[in-house]
């Protein structure tokens, strides 16, 4: 082998240069919960921001823990207390997200040599399954500041059953455990409060932190944003900004992108503010406005007219996976679809799909099964899939964005037959869910770490770990969960949920976009933000929507 | 507004932060070119690397050029000669590279305000047309550092008929013209030395400019690569990276990307020495093993089930766009089929596919006709699509990815029914040819495009730009056109073309990559190697590919 071989096969196994480099880099993280060049857990005094009180179907459901609780929202201080002896579980749940590994590096940081942290393999089925190891330094070192949860692995398993919960205390008894910390979305952070709830006699504390790429996991001033939003959004919109960038090279495409972030259009519309492109979609405006999915394309179809009439038959469109849920004729189709499909028994998802139909068509009523079939073939298919673990259509499987392709060479046809319209399109979800994490996803993680470790050390359970003010120094909190609880219709039942956030019409980044759209849908104003960097003046940019919606000054985190 | 809303407005139209960051970033330049602050066209010396003698029907082709050029390498060397009063012209020919820009930026460098630098629009056709328009300083100020072609557009025409021809004559008497410089692919460098030949008795010369993402153009240790490689591959290394690292994270996906790159499968070898995937195919490399579609299937079948044993139900194949055209039973139809539609009458791309396929149908042999028939249906619709216009079938459309999908599944089905095999498709192209380009291009264009306008400033013609010793200081050449030469049948006629450069199976980069290949199916040794980073340590990376076949001892690119 000569040199450059043997160099080029070093990097094997997450060694390349940009990888070696990032894993030796500090993270910058608040100096309440640094002493002497350690990690020193905070301890919380009670918030002056107020909460409001329980409904009492929630504060039912959750006796003990909202109880010890009392409705009130907890702030990180300084601590001089040592805690020693403790033993903590770790575990993702979920799709992974950018940062998880710095959570498990800030929890480790923060427990320090004087408690035990365990790792929980692949997600909470392996709590369940009792299957836990000890994280030493050299494992967390390995993947500081580097993408994936392959640390620990994850899946998505529901804790619900009393045999499951019976389990876990029995997990919880083998490794004498402290505390259990889930990383994960708005349905792990629920269950997280459902496994507090279920193990508050052991004196096992269950604590959440909030992850998800999806951005739809906000608590307002509290919590301005899920970890894993800011990196895939920056992966999306340089991706994005490539293409837009291409479209008047090119001269000859329209480009429609699919955005992952299931129901909420956070994503799409971060990257829309990220990258200014002739349209993007909105799922929670088409709901509010009720608009047809005639009313989508028109709108399409009317600034590809108009910008042909310049001479630009380009563009890019840009759509939220979950808008198909949101045009009031499909989300009543789905919803439907996902009770008809949850009556079935498990035999449904090995049929074919002229099977599937034959099943579901008498469920139907007869303008929505009118509507199932005017549907083209592949979007038929995909609806008649198998659920996921929630019972609810796969939303990101999908091809929305052929489903409007299809409708709008239709309706040009019909309507003006002299534009040119050629299609490419685009699904972006997976290439951002484990990229080396954002620096402020590296520093963000790390102080969710740092906060939900110290929650745990202090025997709190029950809540989320929360940090806010992210280009203002950076606040740490504890949000009870069952505060964050509402009841919601799913699948055919009513369960606890921890609500959605959605884009609100009224909040600033939409305002904004909406104050801007016309103007980038006739011109070409688009921007091409690029990769995001490690090094240089554009590495500490905190997301768009999340700057205008907390009423930032600078788009740069700052954590002291 | 809001302040903050000021400032994101104010980044519309190419003004993120990166782009405004970069476009007032240093270009590294060769010192030959340099003089006092500024740029200087270089002069001209034979090389003492000797070229083959032309074949007598090259010969014949290009009489003009060739005899004034007398097979003869020529190597810049620092001039105190000035050039004034000169007008050139530039324009973009086919698929957007990243770097175009920075091409345009050196040639107007090294004409300086002594001369005059005229852009043409969107491709040949605006030579052909006469859309030219005078570039000044602060226009390619804006776009310096930037992706895109979008300063001038492009365009697919191909220069031919004695109109065409006559054409731009016209357009070289109305602006004076001294020399035009064609940046593109082998297809349009072949048609500069056409033009170069053409334009001869007017005294302007003809340049070309070697770009192109595939890498399929390059001239041995002369010309390593063609610009817009580097960037692209970095792009898609990024986002196939960030899919490897999703793998064992969630630990339930097999994902299938084909890579652009047309026939060559330079960009996906590259892609997989910076990500080492479980699964690579090269398409050069299954045309000379002469393997079926069958014993491709059998490959990734045998590694799908040998990683399930191990528990392992994921992994990423990577898939060159050409791949169908090298299998080959599939080749010999591609090449049927495109000899056949060129039989057709212009119409027949407005039929419906099965009208296409009664028209089709009888012109294939018995045995071709099966195996048409064999195909997915989605193929199928494909293989029948409108041709490029060079007569090609247009490869990037054809689901690659599909078929193999489909086929592994059926095949699984048969032989490994217990193995879980779920699966995702990503097609990576057009986000990789306009982004902003890596440092690596930024500079290496800029030199370019000092060389094309030091060759046009010194009435030099039928050359192509070249440098050499990317990762030692750098050598600049002119090498005549017709030497690179050769006769090749497409569509049923026989042409003088760029031989286009495939993955030679003797080369180093590829017996780097199959000495590791098995290794790398089996275990997960794949590296992330993230976004291409325009500051730190991680900047300055050249293509691994390059770097090995060149014999480099360093990855870094270093230009003196």
């Amino acid at each position: 082998m000569s040199t450059l071989e043997q160099t080029l096969t070093s990097m094997e196994k997450s060694n390349a240069l940009l990888e070696n480099t990032l894993r030796n880099q500090n993270v910058s993280s608040l100096a309440l919960f640094q002493k002497e060049g350690t990690y020193q857990p905070a301890s919380f005094k009670t918030s002056e921001t107020l909460l409001n009180a329980l409904e009492d179907d929630v504060k039912k459901t959750f006796p003990s823990i909202a109880q010890k609780q009392a409705n009130q929202l907890l702030e990180c201080i300084p601590s001089q207390d040592q805690v020693t002896g403790k033993k903590i579980a770790v575990l993702f749940s979920g799709g992974p997200a950018s940062g998880g590994h710095n959570v498990v590096a800030g929890i480790k940081a923060v427990l320090g040599a004087a408690n035990t942290l365990y790792g929980v393999k692949a997600g909470p089925k392996g709590l369940i399954e009792g299957d836990l190891f000890e994280l030493n330094d050299d494992m967390v070192a390995e993947v500081l500041n580097l993408g994936g949860f392959d640390l620990l692995g994850s899946d998505r398993t529901k804790i619900k059953t009393p045999e499951q919960f019976e389990a876990v205390k029995n997990t919880v008894k083998t490794f004498n455990l402290d505390g259990i910390i889930v990383v994960g979305g708005d349905d792990s952070n629920t269950n997280a409060a459902f496994l507090a709830e279920n193990l508050a006699e052991t004196g096992c504390s269950v604590i959440g932190v909030p992850k998800t790429i999806d951005g739809d996991l906000q608590i307002g001033a509290l919590l301005p944003i899920s970890f894993g939003f800011d990196t895939a959004t920056k992966i999306y919109s340089e991706m994005v900004g490539n293409i837009l960038q291409d479209t008047p090279s090119s001269r000859k495409y329209w480009h429609f992108v699919k955005l992952m972030g299931r129901s909420a259009s956070h994503v799409a519309l971060e990257v829309a503010l990220q990258t200014r492109p002739q349209l993007c979609f909105i799922s929670e405006e088409v709901a509010a406005k009720k608009m047809s999915l005639n009313e989508i394309i028109s709108e399409c179809v009317d600034v590809i007219v108009s910008r042909s009439k310049q001479g630009k038959d380009y563009g890019v469109v840009l759509i939220p996976e979950g808008l198909i849920e949101f045009i009031p004729e499909l989300k009543g189709l789905m919803s439907q679809l996902n009770d008809s499909i949850a009556q079935q028994d498990d035999s449904f998802n090995s049929l074919d799909f002229d099977e599937k139909k034959a099943k579901i068509s008498p469920t139907l009523s007869s303008s929505l099964s009118q509507l199932f079939n005017s549907l083209p073939n592949a979007i038929q298919q995909q609806l008649l899939l198998e659920r996921d673990s929630h019972g609810n259509v796969q939303v990101s499987q999908i091809p929305t964005e052929l489903l409007l392709i299809e409708m709008i060479q239709n309706k040009l046809k019909e309507v003006a037959p002299e534009v040119k319209f050629s299609s490419n399109r685009h699904f972006f979800g997976y290439e951002g869910r484990c990229g080396a994490p954002s620096l402020f996803d590296s520093s963000y993680t790390f102080n969710l770490g740092l906060i939900a470790g110290s929650l745990a050390a202090r025997a709190k359970s029950g809540y989320i770990a929360a940090l806010s003010d992210l280009s203002d120094g950076g606040k740490a909190y504890a949000i009870p969960i069952p505060n964050l609880v509402v009841q919601e219709k799913r699948h055919g039942t009513t369960e606890m949920v921890i609500k959605k956030a959605l884009v609100e019409m009224d909040s600033k980044a939409f305002k904004y976009f909406q104050s801007r759209r016309k103007d980038w849908a006739g011109s070409d104003k688009f921007t091409s933000p690029g990769p995001r960097q490690f090094w240089g003046p554009v590495a500490n940019q905190v997301p768009f929507t999340v700057a205008l919606n907390q009423g930032y000054s600078s788009l740069n985190f700052d954590f002291k």
